[in-house]
């Protein structure tokens, strides 16, 4: 068993308005000193077995069709730890 | 400039509609293999200056009562990369 971890962010010429609201909010309530917030989403999977090569090609195929969408997010696939 | 990412994950024990839905989607699109999908949110926030212990004490702040929702949800603050 192992964990990978795929995280999804907007394209950086892409608008971000939930990053946007997050960044404004922190201004009303005065936590100054950022200058900029994104937001996108994290996956964990906990996948059976060895991650063989051809395993992690499968969770990168997961992560472009049905984790993020590929016009306006990137993603990028992590292996985070091994599962004993 | 610093980049500082905040990752927010539903706790262990919170059922996660989400992670369960994106699981369910896997199995009836043919990827076998994934024991478990936890689904939650990347923040990646510039902060303006030198990362000093305070900075990372405010974000922390930041993360702890405007990102997440501690009752049924964990962060983790990591330093991603120095921005030149």
């Amino acid at each position: 068993m192992a964990r990978v971890v795929v995280d999804v962010m907007p394209k950086p010429e892409i608008l971000d308005p939930q990053g946007k609201a997050v960044h404004q909010a922190l201004d009303r309530l005065g936590f100054g000193g950022v200058a900029d917030v994104r937001q996108g989403k994290r996956f964990e999977l906990a996948v059976d077995g060895d991650l063989t090569e051809e395993r992690l090609a499968e969770v990168r195929r997961i992560a472009e069709t049905l984790l993020s969408n590929p016009v306006i997010e990137d993603f990028e696939v992590r292996i985070e730890e091994p599962v004993a």
